[in-house]
Formats: C-alpha cells, structure tokens, sequence
C-alpha cells in the first residue's frame, strides 16, 4: 500500500550532520518516511500557492502522528518571491505561533520553498531541524540535497544564506505526475548537467530515457533520481562548504544566473537557464580546446530533446555580452572581480577556472538567439 | 608604542572553528592585532554613528595594510534599529560594490554592531570571514565572544539568527576611556553575571574593584575582560550551539529580555535589563531554597554599586506578573510553551529549569518598582 517497501536511500556522509534521502513511490503517505524528526515537537508544513492545496492536507495527516500540532503556511509562488519578505512570512507564523527552538520545519515544495524554508531553519532562533519533502524533479535531484539554503537579493541570485543540512530528504515520485511539462523539463537541466562533470555512461543512459522521463516513466524517474542524488552526496560529501570541487556542481549557472537576473527572475525557469547556460559552458569548453565539437552536439541535442532552451536571451540588444560578463561579475563564483566558469576537461571531468573575456564574448555572441 | 607586546590572549577552543581573543592596550593601532584574517582580500569596516567617528579611519589605516581596498559603512545607532533593514544595508553595500566571498568584515562598535555584522557575515554568500572589534565593555566581555549573531524581529529579541565564529576579536581596551559612564556599568553588568554562575572568587575581586572599574582603571579592565572571556571560553568550548551548559550565560536574561521588550528596545540598555533581572532570578534561586538571602543582598548591592538598576519597572499597570510572563514564554529559552529560567543553584554555580507560575509571579511582584 504505502511505497516504503520499494524506497531507495541514498546517503549524504556529513559526520554529525549526516542524513538519508528516500527515493520511492508513495512515500508521502507513509508515516515512516519522517521517522528522522522527533516525535512531540511543534510542527509547520511551509508549502506554495500551488504545491499547497494538492499536498499539504496529505502531508499534515500523517505529520500528525509524530507531532502533536501541526502548521501549515502557504508562501507566494515563484523565484521573484524567494525574497526577505517572503521569508518573514515564515518568522511571523513561527513567532505568532510559539514555535520553539524544538519546532520542525516541512518544505513542501519546489527549489523555491526548498531553499527559503531551509534558510529560515537555518535562522529560526539560531536554527532549528528542518526536512525536505520536494515535489518537482529539480528539486528532489538537485537543490533539496546538499543543504545549500538562500534567498535572493535584488542585485543577485542566492546571495543570502547559509550551508544548513536536512534531516532528511523525502522524495516522493508519485507527486512528479502532477508537475507541469515545462517545469519537468526545467529538472531535467539539473539531471542532464551530471553526466559532463561526472559520469559519462549516466548521460548515455539519459539519452536512452529521455523520452521515458518526460513521459514521467516511474522506473526512469526512479533511476534519474537515485543517480543523480548518488553524484550530488559523492561531491557535497567531499566539500560540503563549497570551497573547491563542489563548484563543478554550477555546470551552466554562471550563465544561466545571468539569464535569470537579466530577464528578471521568473521569466526564465531556473533549469531553462541552466539548460542554454551549459550549451555556452560547453561551447566555452571547446573554444580553449577542452572537448570536441562532437561533444557539444550531442550535449546540445540531449538538451533540446529534454524540451529545453539551448541558445541564450539577448539581454542587452547594444552589448548583450558585456551585460552578460557584467551580470556574472556579481555571481558568487566571482573572486576579485574574476568570473570563475565550470568547463568541462574532457567529457565526465569539470574543472574551474577563469577564462579571458574576448573568448566568453565569442561565445555569448554565438550561443544567443 | 603598540600594545602588542602586553596583549593577553584567550584561547576559543571549536577545532576548526577556534579562535583567540586579544586584549591589550593600543590594540587598535597595531596591524598584528588582525594577522588571523587573510591578506589580499577587499574589507568592510562595519560600524555605527557613534563609534565611527571615533575609530573607524583609525582602523581602516592599519587594515590598509592586509586589505588593497578597506569600506567603511555605518549603521544607524542603537537596539531598535538590530533590524533586517539595517541588515540590508550591509548586503546593499556588499553587492553593490562587488564584495567576493572572500571579503573580511570588520564589526567595529558594541553589541549590536557585533551581532549584525557578524550575523551578515554568516549569510553574505553563505558565509564570509569576519572580525569582532568590540568597543563596549559589553562587547569585549560578553556578546563579541562565541559566535552568537542575530537580529531582533517585532515579536522577540535575537529571534532571527545564526551560530557563526569570528576569525578572531581584539579588544582594545584604550577604546572603553571613551565610553559613556551608562554604557561601562551595562557592561558591568555581564561582567558580574559570571561570579554568581561559575566562580565565586571572581564575585569577591569585582567586589574589591568596582570602583576602579567604573573609574576605568586600566589594570581592572584588563583583568575583568580577561577573566570574563576565560569564563566564557570555557563554557562556549563545551556547548558552541547552547544545547545544554551554554544557556547558564543567560543568568538574568530571560527577565532581562522581557524589560527589553516591554519597554521598547532602546529603552533600557540591555546590561540595565540585565542588572535587574538578575536580581529577580537571584530571588526566585532564594524562593526555591537553592540560595539564602545573604546572596541575594550581596549580589544586589554589587549591581547597585555598579551603577545598574536592581528593581524591574512595571511594565503592565493592571497585570504586570502576567505581562512579564506573557513576553518571556516566546524567549528562546521557553520549549513548548514552558520558561527555563538560569537559577543559582549555591553560590558559582547555575542550573537551568522551569519553575510554577505562582512562584514566579510572587517574585516579580516584589521585585518591580
């Protein structure tokens, strides 16, 4: 009846902090699914305008065996909402309520409200457990895992937050069926970026299965989401701060922040940006002789199939690259003032390293429609 | 001509995270004083109205000499304004000058200057390196020490937050000549709280120096600041994320915290708030048999030399009881709707329970003016 005989775990080593992510059918229904929170702590389901009515009664039911009260909180839907006041939302339910440093904390939800509520945990009197119960494909193969918590600042993505682990990490495939076809898509950027920086026979299979998963093939989906959770633990395990290898995990986000800053956030999906981004990444990759032109095709078709962008917006239509070197100056991965870009070195290896800005404008200028 | 070679060193014990506290005359002008954070990297002196007039170009001169490029940015003065939108004039500034998550902030001012600065260090880029500067008393010996960063929300103090270390804290103590008289005996008041909770040997030297301290005799103020962080560096090594131990440094804080906030935050100084509740808290150790009276009128009468109030002010004509219990139930000490008070459990030494209503409201009622 419930999926908890078939769920898949894989494991984040982070010593204390250390925790599993369940990967099944029907896990949501299952009241073993939460057995990492303690049981008679106050509880707040933080959930979306659009996640909210088709789960949330679902999950408080069966929350409501370990906790004795159980909250729930609806915050407005989309990336231009992952702001400050989105946020206080959250701290004015929490206080108003009487939650206490005990209060566990529910994301229901896609990266946005992964990402808010686990910031809010994070802060919540100086931090308080939080799990992650993420309901699109981006979000259980990518940013629920790994404990990267943020919000955004007007003049960038993600620029506030914190490094905050889960308890755990519930991932439910049945909730996938009700996901839009474009935002299916926009997860499979984040599935797709894993084979050129870590495991080129993944990135075959993926081509084998693509079809399969947009048509949101339980076995597909199960496979795409174990494996890509596999690479994730295997580099977040490594460095979990970000202060070396687990940058390779941002394969076309320099770009694709850009595209999401200068279009406006919401505009473009995070994983469409990301999609056009890792076509530029490559291609940046084969300008300094990095990988073949072979490669980029076929990362470029995959993309394409996955009902992805695989050319960039114009931002600026008098000088669209130098907006765009001027938008990823400000990106995190930016140090003194040099844009640091994950390229890959050779297909299944990514390293990162700066590159001189006549080469990225070639590029820019090429990859934009 | 530098403090240096007389500056004493604390040692913070948090293996990766330790660090050292140096506490000396002339500090402040010494570029060896910041040799803990990296050279090379952009720096953000950050400060508020009052005090940067006074230190801010002092420091930024000996910092130019790490740093290639030293901001400087002051923030509006004073509890009320330990604010998120204070907050965001730090990441306004970051961002808007292309601050790298290599950046160094530098928390130069009291507590509340410390506790933001550090707490924008912990969330700018999911965390950069900072250094407490404390120029109050109360910072040097209390709230610049153990890595307790946070802001205030409308519904409760420090509410919104983060566990963050420094790189390191120097305590200049030429700096406290400066300091207003209210603002050394609010300091005066952390200084005691740490007799009363762990060393009784302490209690009877402030008592021998009071005057010397309130008249900032130099040899004094080094011997209490020292003593202070010695004690604190003790606790905060055996319980960074006040899991247990740590909660005994809030002797006079749960009291304390309501006064804040039932009077406004500015009104009394948080070391005023302190004073008074500590004699509270004292009392209700003596109701529960855990302390005599002799105690409690030793320690009352220190904090009256110290210059600090020893009654509570009303805070609600018609039910004051009823108005401090009401603000202290959504401290981050209360757990399910429960207050843990810091009690003195025989002289030196504290424990931390819940104790009935009835006899809390006894002593509040005795204890207001």
């Amino acid at each position: 009846m419930n999926g908890s005989s078939s769920a898949q775990q894989v494991h984040i080593a982070l010593g204390e902090r250390s925790y599993d992510i369940a990967i099944g059918a029907g896990l949501l229904d299952d009241p073993a699914s939460f057995d990492a929170a303690r049981a008679g702590t106050q509880a707040l389901i933080v959930t979306d305008a659009t996640v909210g009515p088709l789960y949330a009664e679902r999950l408080a039911r069966v929350l409501a065996r370990r906790h004795p009260q159980v909250r729930q909180l609806a915050l407005p839907d989309g990336e231009q909402h992952k702001s400050w006041e989105s946020l206080n939302l959250v701290f004015d339910e929490l206080l108003g309520s009487g939650a206490d440093r005990k209060t566990t904390l529910y994301a229901l939800g896609g990266g946005v409200v992964g990402d808010m509520t686990g910031f809010a945990a994070a802060c919540y009197m100086r931090g308080v457990p939080f799990v992650q119960v993420p309901t699109t494909l981006l979000a259980q193969v990518d940013s629920s895992v790994g404990g990267k918590t943020a919000i955004n600042h007007p003049l960038g993505k993600n620029m506030i937050g914190a490094f905050y682990q889960p308890l755990a990490v519930v991932c439910d495939l049945d909730v996938l069926k009700t996901l839009p076809p474009r935002e299916l898509s926009a997860g499979l950027a984040e599935v797709i970026k894993y084979g050129p920086i870590a495991d080129m026979d993944f990135l075959d299979w993926i081509e084998t299965h693509v079809d399969a998963l947009r048509a949101c093939d339980p076995a597909a989906l199960a496979q795409a989401v174990k494996r890509s959770c596999e690479i994730k633990a295997e580099v977040v395990g490594q460095d979990e701060r970000e202060s070396g290898l687990r940058a390779i995990l941002n394969f076309g986000h320099t770009f694709g922040h850009a595209i999401e800053a200068g279009m406006g956030y919401g505009a473009w999906l995070h994983g469409e940006a990301v999609g056009a981004g890792m076509v530029m990444a490559a291609e940046l990759s084969r300008e300094l002789g990095l990988v073949d032109a072979g490669f980029v095709q076929r990362l470029t078709a995959l993309i394409e199939r996955a009902g992805l962008p695989t050319r960039g917006p114009v931002l600026d239509a008098q000088d669209n690259a130098g907006r765009y070197l001027q938008l990823m100056r400000i990106d995190k991965k930016a140090e003194g003032g040099e844009i640091r870009f994950v390229l890959i070195d050779g297909p299944g290896r990514a390293v990162v390293r700066a590159v001189p800005d006549a080469l990225v404008r070639q590029v820019i200028d090429r990859c934009c429609a």
